[in-house]
C-alpha cells in the first residue's frame, strides 16, 4: 500500500506546523484553490491535516507500487504550481486517471510527504468525487511539450498547456495593474465605441461593419421562396382597381343605398392596397442596393458608412475635455494584410487622455504606468515570471527589475538621429537610412534601447511631417510635441502626444495634411469651445505582453488571435 | 472690491482648522483636482490659507460688485461638486471668464467665505493662468438644463454637462468595481475575441465584418484609372510571344552563338511574362468577388465570413475548462432594429465562467456579485448618487440599500408561473399569457421583483424549450439549469445557467434544436476530453447602471451610444 511510501512527519515537525491554518474556500465552489495551498509561502506544509476537496486537470499521472495507487501532478489554473495527489486503486480505475487532460475532483488529507521530496504537501484522496475522462489516443494535446506554433491550430484547448495558463495569469494581471494604475490617479474608465463612423488619423486599414449583404442574402433567398409579381400580376390588380372603381361609380350614379355603396368603395379599397403592395414588391431586386451606380449605405444599418475602431483618442478626448482624466482600454482593428510576428487584426489598446497637461506630464504618466505594471507582476505574478524566465526568456525578469528601477532615458528626436548617425559612423549598419526627417524604423528603435542605453529611452518631438495632425505644433514650426516610449525586446511600446489645443492651428493642420474638415468639425469643437491643454497616449497591450514574458509572437498572448485568414472560433 | 464682501473667519475657527493639511497633488498635471479640496469631509475648509492652481470649466459664472469682480463656478469633472471661485477685475476680462463651459486655469488662495455662505471653502485667484473661450451665442449646449435627448444629437460635447459627467463617473465605478469583484474572487479576466466566426446561439442578428467591399470599390478605382487590358491588347502581345518563338528557334536552327540564343531565349520570357501579367488583369472584374453566384468568402479578410460577436461565453468556456475561473467584460453587438429605450446595437457585457461549480454556485456569485457593485457605489459614489436621487429617481439611494443588504428571493419557473397565474386571478392584468411553458415577458418579470416581492427575484429551472441549447439538462428532462435574476427598475438583469458538461446530452441537445454539429465540434471537444461541472451567466453593464441610476432610456448611459441609423463620431 502506498501509506508504507510516507513516514509520517516527526513530532517536532508537527510541532512546528501552524495547524490552525484553514485553507481559503472557495465563494462559489466547494472546492478550494490549489493556489491556496501550493502557493503559501511554507508550499503547503502549514495545512497538513486537513480534509479538502480539490479540482483540476491532471498534467501529469503515473501509477505506482504495481498498480497499487497512483500520483497525479493536478492542476487548476490558480497558479503554476501543481498539487500533488495519491490515489489508491481501491478508489478508482487508477488508468482512467492518469492520462494527461482528464478532469478530476477528490476529497482528501493534505499530508506532509516524507522527507527528500520536493512537495511540501501532498493530497492523500479518501474519494474520487467526479470524474471527466480523456482518450489518450484522442486528445489532441496529449504531450506536455508542443510548440506554440502547433497550439495555435488547437485555440479551444490550449488554455490548458503550462505556457499559454501562464501567459493567461500574466495578462490578466497586466489588465487588472492598468485599471488600478489609473484608478489611483483618478482617471475615469471611458469605453469609446468599437463601432464608428470617423477613421482616427485618414489612415489605417478599417473593417467594414455592415447588415447590407446579409439582408440581401436574406431577400434574395425570400425572393426565390415568394417571388415578385410578375408585369401580368400587376396589370391584372391594376384591372381589378379600375373594375372597382367603375362600379363604385355606377352605385352611386344609380343612387344606390349608402350601405350598398359603403361595400362597394371598401371593395375598391382592399383592391388598391393589393395594388400598391404588388408595385412594392415589384421594385424588390436582389443584390446590395445601389444609388448612382455606389452602394446605397443609407440602408445600412446605421445609414451610412461604419467601421470598425482604429482607436479610441478621438472619441476619448471628449471625455478628456470635460472631466479630465480618462482612460480607454478596449479592442481596437486594422485591417491590414500583415503577416509578422508583431500585428494582430485585433488588438488591446490602452489609452489615457490627460487635460491640463503637456508633453512632460504625458512623459511622466506613461513612464510611471510603465513602471507600475512592472512592480505589479515582480509582486504578484512571480512564480508566473519565473516559469517564464526558466522556459522561454532567461532575462525576463531582470527586465522587469531594471525598467522598474531606472529612469528611462528621454532624448529629442533631433538628439537621437544624431546618435544613430554617430552610430552608423562607428560601422553599424542600419537597413534603413539615417536623416533627420525619416520616421525611425524598428531597427533604429531596438539600436537605441537594447544597444546604446540598454534601458527605456523616451523620444521626444518628432518632425510634424511624420506625424498626425493632431500632435500639438512645437514653437519651432517643424516638430511636434509626440513622443515614443522604447523598451528593451520590443521597441516601441507607447506612442504619444500633446493634442493641438489652437483652433486655428489644428485646423490649418487638417488642411495641409489634405484631410476633409467636415469629418472633423466635432472634434474642433473641442478647440472652439472651451479648449484646455491636454494630452495623452496609447500603449499596445500585447506588446506590453510580449515585453514582459519574451514570447516571440504576438498570437501566443492573446487568447483568441485574429489575424489575414485566420478567426478561429 | 470683493474682500470687503469676506470677513475673515474667527481666529477661534481659525485654530479649529488643521492648517497642516495639503491639498492632494495631482501626479501628472501641476493642477489640484477639485474633488480634492470639495471632496473632503470638512468639505474643503481644513485647506484655507494654501496656495493652489485650480483648472476646469466654467458651470455657471457672475459678475459681482458692478463688474469688479466674478463668481465663478468650477467644475474639473473629478467630482459632482463645484469649486466656488473669485476673480477681480484687474485679473482678466471678466466677461470672457463668465460664460458657460469656458475653461479656466487659475493660481489663488484658499480661504473660508463668509458665514451663511453653502461653500466651505473658496479660491481667492491671484492669477488667470490660462482661459479657452466660449462664444455663448454659438455654445451647442449653453444651458444647464437640456434634456438628455437633446444631448444625444451633441455627444461630443455632452460630458461636459452635470448629467452625463455623473453618469461617467458612476460606469466607471461600476467597472472597476466589476474587476475588483472578480480579482478578489480569484477569476482570471479573458478577453474573448470581438471579430468571430462562431454564432453564440445559432440565433440573434449579428453585424459582418468585411474587407470586400473596400477592395472592391479599391479595384474599381485603379481599373478606371488604369483600365484592364481589351482582347487586341492581348492577341497583340500573344503576337508578340509567337515571333520571339519564332525568332529562338531559327536561330536554333542556324546554330547561332551561345550568346545570341540566350538573349533572344531571354526576349522571349519577358514576352511571356508580360502577356501572362496581361492576362491576370483581364481577369480583373470590379464588384464583390463571387463563386457559383455566391460571395466568395474565401477572399475575405479571415478567408470566411466572419461577424461581431454577441457574446463571449462559448470562448470563455475554454478557459474555464482550464484555468477554472474566468470573466469577460467587454462590447458585444446586435444588429437589431430595435428602437427602444432597452437596446443598443452595442452594448458591454459582463460575463464570469466557473468551473466546477453547479447551478447554486452560479446564483451565490451573481447575488454577491450585484450586491458588491451596489455597496461599491454606496461607498464611493454617494456624491453622485445623491445628485442622481436630486435629479432623476428619488428611491435610487434606497434600492441599492435595499439590494446591498436584502437576501435575494429564489423562486423555480414552475413557482413564478403559479404566482403570476395567482395575480392574474387576483385581477391583475398581463399583455402576454400566463402558462407554463411561456418565456416570461418583461411585464412577468417587472411584476415578480416589482409587485409581488418588491426586492430581487432570481427565477431558475426553465422549460427547456425556451432556452439555449448549452443549458444543463435536468433530472425531469423537462427544464434546464437557467436561473435569470430580475431587479426593480429594470427587470432582468442576469442570465445565467449551469452548461451541459455531459458529452451525449448536449450533442442531442444541438441535433434536436435543429443547429448543425460541424461548427460545435471544438465545443464539444470540452466535453470529450476532461469535461467539467461549470456554469456562468452574463449581467447587462448599462442595464445594471440603468438600474443604479434610474436613467430612462439606455442611450443615455454608455458615451457613445449605437442604435440603427445612428453611430455618432
Amino acid at each position: 500500500m502506498a501509506e508504507t511510501d510516507q513516514a509520517p512527519p516527526p513530532s517536532d515537525q508537527l510541532a512546528a506546523l501552524n495547524l490552525t491554518d484553514t485553507v481559503e474556500k472557495h465563494a462559489f465552489s466547494d472546492r478550494v484553490l490549489i493556489r491556496s495551498i501550493v502557493g503559501r509561502p511554507d508550499g503547503g506544509a502549514g495545512l497538513a491535516g486537513q480534509r479538502v476537496r480539490a479540482g483540476g486537470w491532471v498534467k501529469t499521472g503515473r501509477e505506482q507500487g504495481k498498480g497499487t495507487f497512483a500520483f497525479l501532478e493536478l492542476n487548476d489554473g490558480s497558479s503554476p504550481a501543481n498539487l500533488q495527489v495519491i490515489v489508491d486503486a481501491g478508489l478508482s480505475l487508477l488508468s482512467k486517471l492518469v492520462a494527461t487532460g482528464t478532469c478530476v475532483v477528490v476529497d482528501g488529507i493534505l499530508k506532509v510527504p516524507p522527507e527528500g521530496t520536493r512537495q511540501k504537501i501532498e493530497l492523500r484522496v479518501e474519494k474520487v468525487v467526479s470524474l471527466g475522462e480523456v482518450d489518450p489516443a484522442k486528445y489532441p494535446i496529449p504531450k506536455t511539450k508542443l510548440t506554440l506554433e502547433f497550439l495555435r491550430d488547437h485555440l479551444h484547448l490550449r488554455a490548458r498547456t503550462n505556457t499559454i495558463a501562464a501567459i493567461a495569469r500574466i495578462r490578466n494581471a497586466l489588465a487588472f495593474a492598468t485599471h488600478s494604475f489609473f484608478q489611483e490617479h483618478n482617471f475615469l474608465y471611458v469605453h469609446t465605441p468599437i463601432l464608428t463612423t470617423s477613421d482616427c488619423e485618414g489612415a489605417g486599414e478599417m473593417f467594414q461593419v455592415t447588415t447590407l449583404i446579409s439582408e440581401s442574402e436574406k431577400l434574395e433567398k425570400e425572393l426565390i421562396k415568394n417571388p415578385p409579381p410578375s408585369e401580368v400580376d400587376i396589370e391584372a390588380a391594376r384591372q381589378v382597381v379600375s373594375e372597382r372603381g367603375e362600379a363604385v361609380k355606377q352605385l352611386k350614379a344609380a343612387k344606390a343605398s349608402k350601405s350598398e355603396i359603403t361595400a362597394s368603395v371598401a371593395e375598391l379599397n382592399k383592391a388598391k392596397e393589393n395594388l400598391s403592395k404588388l408595385e412594392e414588391r415589384s421594385k424588390l431586386k436582389p443584390g446590395i442596393p445601389k444609388k448612382d451606380g455606389k452602394i446605397d449605405y443609407t440602408q445600412d444599418f446605421f445609414a451610412r458608412q461604419a467601421f470598425l475602431t482604429v482607436s479610441g483618442q478621438l472619441q476619448v478626448e471628449t471625455y478628456a475635455c470635460a472631466v479630465s482624466n480618462v482612460y480607454t482600454f478596449g479592442p481596437t482593428f486594422r485591417a491590414e494584410h500583415s503577416h509578422t510576428s508583431r500585428h494582430l487584426a485585433e488588438f488591446w489598446m490602452v489609452e489615457p487622455e490627460i487635460a491640463f497637461a503637456d508633453l512632460q506630464d504625458d512623459m511622466n504618466c506613461a513612464e510611471a504606468y510603465v513602471k507600475y505594471m512592472c512592480n505589479w507582476l515582480l509582486d504578484k505574478c512571480l512564480d508566473d515570471m519565473q516559469f517564464m524566465a526558466k522556459s522561454y526568456d532567461k532575462g525576463c525578469i531582470d527586465r522587469l527589475r531594471m525598467v522598474a528601477s531606472i529612469p528611462f532615458v528621454r532624448i529629442s528626436y533631433t538628439e537621437a538621429v544624431e546618435l544613430l548617425e554617430e552610430a552608423v559612423k562607428g560601422g553599424k549598419k542600419f537597413e534603413n537610412e539615417v536623416k533627420w526627417g525619416i520616421d525611425l524604423a524598428s531597427e533604429h528603435e531596438r539600436y537605441l534601447t537594447e544597444g546604446k542605453f540598454q534601458k527605456p529611452v523616451i523620444v521626444y518631438n518628432y518632425p510634424k511631417g511624420i506625424k498626425a495632425f493632431y500632435m500639438r505644433l512645437n514653437d519651432d514650426l517643424k516638430t511636434v510635441a509626440a513622443m515614443d516610449v522604447l523598451v528593451p525586446k520590443v521597441g516601441e511600446l507607447i506612442g504619444g502626444s500633446q493634442r493641438e489645443e489652437r483652433y486655428e492651428v489644428i485646423r490649418e493642420r487638417i488642411l495641409e495634411v489634405g484631410l476633409p474638415l467636415e469629418p472633423y468639425e466635432w472634434y474642433l469643437d473641442l478647440r472652439r469651445y472651451g479648449t484646455v491643454k491636454h494630452c495623452g497616449f496609447g500603449l499596445g497591450f500585447e506588446r506590453m505582453i510580449l515585453f514582459a514574458t519574451g514570447i516571440e509572437n504576438i498570437r501566443d498572448v492573446i487568447p483568441f488571435p485574429r489575424y489575414p485568414g485566420r478567426a478561429d472560433l
